[in-house]
């Protein structure tokens, strides 16, 4: 049996797929998969979303919320679990928006991806490629979380750009 | 002959030379092209932008203006006629505006361009790189814009992404 | 002796790595390595950033600032010497902000970049692929951004793009 312990790096645009391409290729591995949401539900509009991406998931699927405390969700799973972590840039913001030291938690999560125990996939926004934008927090979002796509696709085994959909292999 | 009855989907950022590409792709059959513009003049910047590339290109071109009826338009067409769709995004644009069944105009479209009838370059807009826009109708576009790049690159023959005026391969 | 008078182009989106990657690639060539920077400190938040980038680097560098006459600082360059211009979009700013003619600028650019004297490293950002910007100006500065990164591209021997840190290869 070849080792499935992988770490698989999503990265892409705003509806580019993403989610989606990472959840076939989760569930090329056998039931039960565990599905780690980070999304805070500030809004309606938020809202909105998170109830129609789990509506849009199949069975099979357990949900665990973990806003903050990714690298903790990570290091409960059993081993040979495969795992969607949807998506870092979420858990970035609701880091930035609690004030917390971002290097410290970059550490701790890039620790636990650094050992993945089964065919782990991470998806997250690239934010970078647009005009520099206008208020300084955007920016410091932005600064931010490309070093974190940057530590991030450095330890991934596999990393995948989405265009319209359709993964580009860049490692 | 080589069944030249394909459709090409070239998606990129503003300026990344996405048209100019899909010309050059055009013209290596031979004349007379269809150019299908979507572009409504609302404003001189706008006015002044269709008129620049209107003047680029060479001749030999057709150009058939189609800011809402672009399935009628693409119907139209005589059999392997080489057509350049310039671009998809300006189109949304235009049902937006109108407040049309976006679903209902991407169900029409997706119709035909999954049967083209000659060489079909279909141009589109990369928007979902950048930092998430503060008002909501721009994150709607947003997400409108990708969901429509998603449904014409699955069934596209080839997409290419354009950077900095070069084609990279992504199917 | 294998020739090492090339250009080579590197663009990606905010923090994606570029300028990292630029210096590793022009350090596999012996020192003293010239940095171009294009930065001018407008305020604080740039006067920063322009400290930390020169702190991060290695010794052997000698960093030449050249805010407007990029042109100029690359034709005194001695042969053989590896350069990093980091970045072009800056030196795009500062032209705008002056109201010079782009054309001409871009001219006197490419002209010597297309003649290359050493392994030359050139960066810069691709700032075209979020939603259109509100303001006039940021969409005047996207296009020229978009048009100069088309002409450097042109015309180097190797393009890359940045994502997440990893190059992915245009040409």
């Amino acid at each position: 049996m070849p080792d499935r312990s992988t770490l698989t790096f999503i990265i892409g645009g705003a509806r580019s797929g993403k989610s989606a391409h990472a959840e076939t290729l989760a569930t090329t591995s056998p039931p039960p998969w565990a599905y780690i949401a980070t999304a805070e539900a500030y809004d309606d509009e938020m809202r909105e979303r998170i109830a129609l991406h789990r509506s849009q998931r199949s069975e099979g699927w357990t949900t665990i919320d973990a806003p903050l405390d990714l690298a903790g969700a990570l290091e409960a799973l059993p081993d040979n679990q495969p795992v969607l972590v949807d998506c870092l840039t979420l858990w970035l913001t609701n880091h930035m928006l609690a004030e917390h030291d971002l290097d410290l938690e970059y550490r701790r999560l890039a620790d636990v991806l650094s050992q993945p125990r089964g065919p782990w996939f991470v998806v997250s926004n690239e934010v970078g490629q647009g005009i520099v934008p206008d208020n300084a927090l955007a920016r410091r979002f932005r600064d931010a979380a490309g070093r974190l796509n940057q530590q991030v696709a450095a330890i991934a085994d596999t990393v995948l750009l989405m265009v319209a959909g359709l993964p580009l292999k860049v490692k």
